[in-house]
Parts: C-alpha cells; sequence; structure tokens
C-alpha cells in the first residue's frame, strides 16, 4: 500500500490524484486530532510526523507520500533518515514544476507560517537553480477561511488582495501553492493575481512522481498492492468529517477512527 | 497551588485576573501542541482534558481552573465526575453574570463551532432561568484573527459584522464572549452590536468565584500556597510563545516548555 498522511482532510486532495492515476491501494492518515500543523514549532512537526509514518508502516505501506507542506518542510528530510523506505514530500515536485513553469525566473511560495518560516522552498530552489528569485508570503488565515467554506466570500476575496499584494509587485510568474487547502481558494487567488500568473498546485505533479519512481524500482513496485480497497483514518472524527470526506474524494469511500 | 489550563495561550487572561484578585501561587498549561479545540469533538476534548488536569494533578494543583470554554462546555461535567477536587470552569461564572446583566432577558453566546454546537450555554442558562431567550453564534474566524494580531484590520470588523448580524437583530442586551480569544476583539464587537449591548468577559468573573468558594472551604483555602513564584507550561514552544507570553500576561514570568 502507498501510505499517505496529512495534518487533516487538506491531504485527501493528494490522496485523490493518487488513487486517480495510479492502479495501487492507498491507506490514509489525517492527524486532524492535532491540526493544524502550520503554526507549531519543528521540533512538534517532527514528533507528529514520525508517529503518523510509524502508524502507516504498521499498517503496511510500503512507502510514503507527506500530502502536508508543513511537515513536508520541517520533517521530510529526517524521516529520510530514520525510515528507510522510500518517502515522497510535496515540497520537491511542485518546486519542480515550477522551475519548468516560469519564464521570468521569479517564482512565490504561499503556505502557512511554519512552512514559510522554515524557508525550504528558497534553499531547495537555490540548489536547483540560483538564478531564480523567490519571493514568500505566509497566509494563516487561508485555512480557517477554507475550513469555513468561505472560498467564493468578499471577505476572502479582501484577505486575499491584503496577503497577495507583495507578490503582486514582485511580478511573479509562478505561483506555488505550498499548503493542501490553497488549491480551494484558487479562483479567487487567480483573480487576485491576474491570469498571467500560473498557480501550481503539488498534489497534481506527485502521481508522476511517484510513476517515474516505481518505474525505476521494480522490486518495490511489486510490492504495492493493487485494488481499490482504499483506507482513511482519522486520529479525531468531529461531526463534520464524513461531508468533507465526501466533497474533497467525490467518491464512496468509508472513513475509520483511528482511536489511540 | 491552583492550577489553570487552556488550549493554548487565550486562558493566560484568566491567569491575569486570578493572579491579580487572589494570591495563591498558580501553575498553568497551555496546550499549544493540540489547539484549537474548538473545532475537535467532544471524545477528543475530553481526552484532552484528562490529560491536562492530571499533568496539573502531578504537579501539585489542589484546585482546576478550566480557563478554556470548549473544554468547559464539553468536558468540565466528565472532570468532576472523575476527579476527586474542585474544578471550575468558565461556563457558569460568565452565565451568572450573565444573567445579573440582562434587562430585556434576551442574551447572546458567541464561541467556537464546538462550544456553540454543545448547546452547554443554551441548557444551563434554562435550568437556571427558564424565562431567558438565548441566541448563539459560532465565530470560528475570530481565534485565527486574534492569533494574526489582526484585531484593528478592516477585514475583521466586515467580518464581525457578518457573524454578529443576526444577533443584532434579535435585540440582545447581553453579550457572552464565550471563548478566551474574544475579548482581544471587544473594541470591533462592542462597535458591531452597539453600546446598549453589554459584553461579559467570564475571565473577570472567576477569580470571584474562586473567592467565594475558599471562603466556605478553609481545608482547600489553607491547602494552596501562597506567593508568586507562578509556572506556565505549553505543550509546544513555537517561535511565538514568549512574545505572546509577554503580551498577554505584561508581566515578567517564565514560561517552560512542557515536553511529553
Amino acid at each position: 500500500m502507498i501510505g499517505i498522511f496529512d495534518s487533516g482532510i487538506g491531504g485527501l486532495t493528494v490522496a485523490k490524484e493518487i488513487i486517480e492515476q495510479l492502479p495501487y491501494q492507498i491507506i490514509y492518515l489525517g492527524d486532524n486530532a492535532r491540526i493544524p500543523y502550520g503554526t507549531k514549532s519543528k521540533t512538534t512537526v517532527l514528533k507528529y510526523s514520525i508517529e503518523n509514518t510509524k502508524f502507516l508502516l504498521n499498517q503496511g505501506a510500503k512507502l510514503i507520500v507527506i500530502a502536508c507542506h508543513t511537515a513536508s518542510s520541517l520533517a521530510e528530510e529526517e524521516l529520510k533518515r530514520k525510515f528507510k523506505i522510500p518517502i515522497f514530500g510535496v515540497l520537491k515536485p511542485g518546486i519542480e514544476e515550477a522551475l519548468r513553469t516560469t519564464v521570468n525566473k521569479k517564482i512565490g511560495i504561499i503556505g502557512t507560517s511554519s512552512t514559510i518560516s522554515s524557508k525550504a522552498h528558497q534553499k531547495l530552489i537555490k540548489t536547483l537553480n540560483p538564478e531564480i528569485e523567490v519571493f514568500s508570503v505566509a497566509c494563516p488565515l487561508f485555512v480557517p477561511l477554507v475550513e469555513e467554506n468561505w472560498e467564493k466570500r468578499p471577505e476572502t476575496k479582501k484577505i486575499a488582495r491584503y496577503y497577495l499584494k507583495t507578490l503582486k509587485r514582485k511580478q511573479i510568474d509562478t505561483l506555488i501553492l505550498a499548503c493542501t487547502h490553497y488549491p480551494i481558494l484558487s479562483s479567487v487567488i487567480s483573480e487576485v493575481m491576474g491570469k498571467k500568473v500560473k498557480l501550481v498546485d503539488p498534489a497534481k505533479i506527485i502521481p508522476l512522481t511517484l510513476k517515474q519512481f516505481l518505474s525505476n524500482h521494480p522490486e518495490i513496485e511489486s510490492s504495492l498492492k493493487k485494488g481499490d480497497s482504499h483506507k482513511f483514518y482519522f486520529s479525531d472524527y468531529p461531526p463534520k468529517i464524513p461531508f468533507a470526506f465526501q466533497k474533497l474524494l467525490s467518491k464512496n469511500y468509508k472513513s475509520l477512527w483511528k482511536k489511540d
């Protein structure tokens, strides 16, 4: 099985892309008992990421996808050192796509406070192409706005305009949506940034990254079960879970409560 | 010691009132590794509240104050059954003050999604005075707006207007701020609701409740140490903690990291 974890339901967008484009069974863990990760310290995010990875391994995962950008920015390197299985974050695929996309070599990054202050994107972009100019902005209210289903309200547009004004002034031509919730706001972000700015959703790139890896590693590929008996676990089970689950996956899978 | 817990730093407003009005040492636990509580299920909030209470008891607390309105609404009764020491929530003191304040017998409640959907305030008010009309609204974006220090931004006022319009129409004359973060927004809430509506901040009432209880229970009173060697623990320690700590307590106490 392909193991996927996220701080909550946002990573289901990543799960959906993988399910649609690859034939393998997945097991998903949404750690919504401790959501959000984006306001918490590196130590705490790393601790949670290790616990999530162990859970997925115990359930039979043969490779791990970190769907959460905060966990990917703060914990991916440590997880790769600690666990002897293939681990994929959303950081690198998003950056590679942005590098393929940009023409004027000005890339913007938006994410949670912890993701942005980690500077993980800047560091990786600088090693891949030192000519690129990177501009980043934390947008902490975007997650609660999405959780409130406010993607079409005027307050959301006003807040987006405020957050994005620096990036607009810097004339970036490519913007990485470095948080699983942000693609849900892509129409308002696009409206504010203008049509010339290309938005990069790393969730869309992950399946391609996995495909390439698996075609080069048949021993891992053959260890993955095929089929659609996917499993979805959540560490908390508030009343809105089944609704959000349906909305994001748009298919009738069963979600389970992972009790400690 | 008086033990106080909250889901994060918001409960420091309660701690501050207690420190200023009572002579006893306090021990505070902010569970910001798992903040917020207000979007999580009753089962999870209860589990966290039990763990927090045990920690405070192990540290020598002789009575417990639940500074968090979500924990108070969802877990107070269970904690009182489970632990054999005096436990005080913010629910009842706030309600009693609102009942003393209202003239037209129309009381509003604003809080997190979990607090409001628990209907804990309605149930208690109905038992204390069945004549009162209660109107409640969840304001989930208020906490992230405060965490962003956006209390003076126009977006916040626009959002407050949206959330509060039903309560305004119902012509309440008293509004309980049933979340520790909301008093920080009291000027914008007051501006939107109008000067005739009295805001009730339960944090202000808690010291009086404790004083009355302790004067009737000298055996508990004598078990509390006096002095200002207060202890403040946080389950996560992101970079903003010392700043927020100073801002809310406005005194130079030391904060500690409670690692598992």
